[in-house]
Formats: structure tokens, sequence, C-alpha cells
């Protein structure tokens, strides 16, 4: 079987929702899988110098525009979240968590978590920056609650996020939604169509 | 006839140069004009506080290995320019000149000026930046020199590039391509199948 598509998204991305909600077809329609890579952007900002988009005048009012009409373009629920943008440590704490068989868990329950959890936050308006509400999504997709507390204050688990952003920042990642074809990176949602160009073509 | 399409751009600007290779024909098929905006990004940033894409790390080198990309994909003719980026007031102001009719200038001239000079800096690797070789295109497109190199000491030639600058940041237009359909936005040559789906469905 081929490579799975890496996807690289933060949590509080909209764009990366958007793309969150069709890279699995994108993917199955060519034989692929999909290998999530849950990113804190908050991080690799330090690195690029950026600021998130919708603190930046004019693109900050088209942005927030703009996912509104990709959402309905793609027929996609969403709503832009009372509280915007938030923090994503616990979130991506716990899939990374999940992914992880070093503790004992099945990385195939990682995407439906990733969808949970998206779907909390931008379409039932769920602060994900509150731990508690992270573990109670957790918890309605049956991970047990105390082991997920527990884990999200063990060292090696914070340890983890440290390890995925490093990598991507290594990887040359920068934003969200960030996917790799075979290495080959595609950064945006509006570059879904390309990632499927590339998929079929083999490259141009 | 309906409205022209609202083409603004910067002639240091790739993905502009990609985009006015090819929206023409967009517009064409739908029975629409091109309206062609120059504008100078430099005074556009000052606002919204950006920095030339190349600069930022990460993203920079990503879109310098996509612009080349992205021109194979559309078979569109692309070198990266000895001296990137460049300023373009004098590229512009020529444009804007050409285009009023209160200086005596056909504006129909406009759109072969603006391919020609986008040509001179993207394929044939000419300075524009470098007023002498803006006038040097110009004079292969049948334009007088001396009336060009006056013109763009005139006083009111100059005014007509802030004026442009201005208009566009109060539309809310913030980088290069720009493109408004019926006063819709869509930022970027990767956004023109979306401006294509917009005109062939009226909307989404």
């Amino acid at each position: 079987m081929a490579q799975p598509i890496d996807f690289y998204f933060d949590f509080t991305s909209p764009y990366g929702y958007l793309a969150s909600t069709r890279i699995e077809e994108v993917a199955s329609r060519h034989g692929r899988s999909v290998n999530w890579h849950p990113i804190v952007l908050g991080f690799v900002f330090k690195v690029t110098g950026s600021v998130p988009l919708v603190s930046i005048p004019l693109k900050g009012e088209y942005a927030t525009m703009d996912i509104e009409r990709s959402a309905r373009q793609h027929n996609i629920p969403y709503r832009l979240p009372d509280n915007f943008p938030v923090g994503t440590v616990a979130a991506a704490r716990t899939c990374l968590w999940l992914k992880s068989a070093d503790f004992g868990n099945d990385p195939e329950t990682m995407a439906s978590m990733v969808h949970a959890l998206y779907r909390a936050y931008f379409v039932d308006n769920i602060d994900i920056s509150d731990t508690a509400n992270v573990i109670a999504v957790a918890a309605a997709q049956g991970i047990d609650t105390d082991t997920l507390s527990s884990a999200l204050e063990n060292t090696e688990v914070k340890g983890l996020l440290k390890t995925a952003v490093d990598a991507a920042v290594e990887k040359g990642i920068f934003g969200s939604p960030f996917i790799l074809v075979d290495g080959e990176p595609f950064w945006g949602h509006d570059r879904l169509k390309d990632v499927e160009q590339w998929l079929e073509t083999g490259g141009f």
C-alpha cells in the first residue's frame, strides 16, 4: 500500500478543520490513509515570526469571511467559536498520547478523536483550550477519563508534543493545514485540489 | 455586459504574474473583461504590518518552491529574477498613466503593457525596478519614451499611484493577486478555480 498522506494541523485552525473533514475522502480515492499530526502553531510561529492570521489587519477580516465562505462552498458545518483562537496544547497532547503505542493505546482511535475535538470546537462552540472540555470530549469517545487526566500531566506525554513540533519545523512546516504527499508539501485547505491532481498524475 | 473583473497586483509578485497569464481567459469564458489595478504592496504592508513572503523563514522557502511548481502545473514560463523582490513604483506608475484618459492615453494599451512588464521581469530577468528598463519595455510596446519619461516625473502621475494604493486598502486589499468579482474578494493565484466556480454558479 502507498504511504499515508501526512496531515499537519492545529486544533484552533479553521482551515485545518475544513481540510480535516475532506482529507480522508481525498486519500481513500487514491488508496491512501491519513497520518494525523497535531501541532501547536504558537510554538512554530516563534521560528517564523508569524502571528495568528485573524489578528492581521485586512487579511484577518478577509480570512474570517473566506473561512465561512469555504465552509459553505463545501457544505461543511462551521461556526466561529466564541473564544477564538485558543491554545490547543491539551487537545494536541491528548491526540499524541492516543497515537502512541508506547502508552498502550490503539493509534486507530486517534482519527475519531481528531474529528470529535474539531467538531466540538468549530461546530458545538466548546472551548477546547479548557482541559476539562477536552477530557469530556474524550469521554464521549469512550476514553477513560482518569487515564487521560493522568496522561496529560505525564512528562513523557508532554515531551511528545515538543518532539512533534520540533519534527514539523524540521520538515519546514509553518502553517495549518499542511499536507505531505510522499514528502511533497502543500499548504492550505485551498490546495486540496492540487493534492488530488498530484495523487492522480504523480506530480507536476 | 457584466462588470469587468478587478485584478489587483504588484509587479514584483510571482503569484500575481502567474495569475495575470490566466485571468483574461477565465474572464472571457464568462463574458467578462479584466480591469487591471497595479498597486505597490510595500505601501500596503505598512497598514498590515506584513513583510515580503519570501523573507519569512520556512514560508519563504515553501513559497519559492511552490511558485516554480505552480508555473510548471499551468505551463507558464517563469524564472526567479536575479534581483527579487524589487520596487515597482515606476512600473506601476507607467501602467496607471497609460490607463488614465486624463493624459490622453488609450486605456486599452494597458493590458499589453502589464503583460510586457511581467514577462520582462519573470521570463527575461530584466530588473524592472530600474526606470530605464521600464521605459525600454514601454518603447518596445510602441510607447513614446520622451512622453513616458516626463510623465513619470509628473506630480499628477505620482498622485495616481498614491490614490490607487489608498483605494485598494480602503477595499480591504492586502496581497497580490487580489481579485474582485462583482465586489466578491478572492486572494491568491490558487483561488482562480474558486473565481471560476463563482462566475459559473453566481456564488456559494
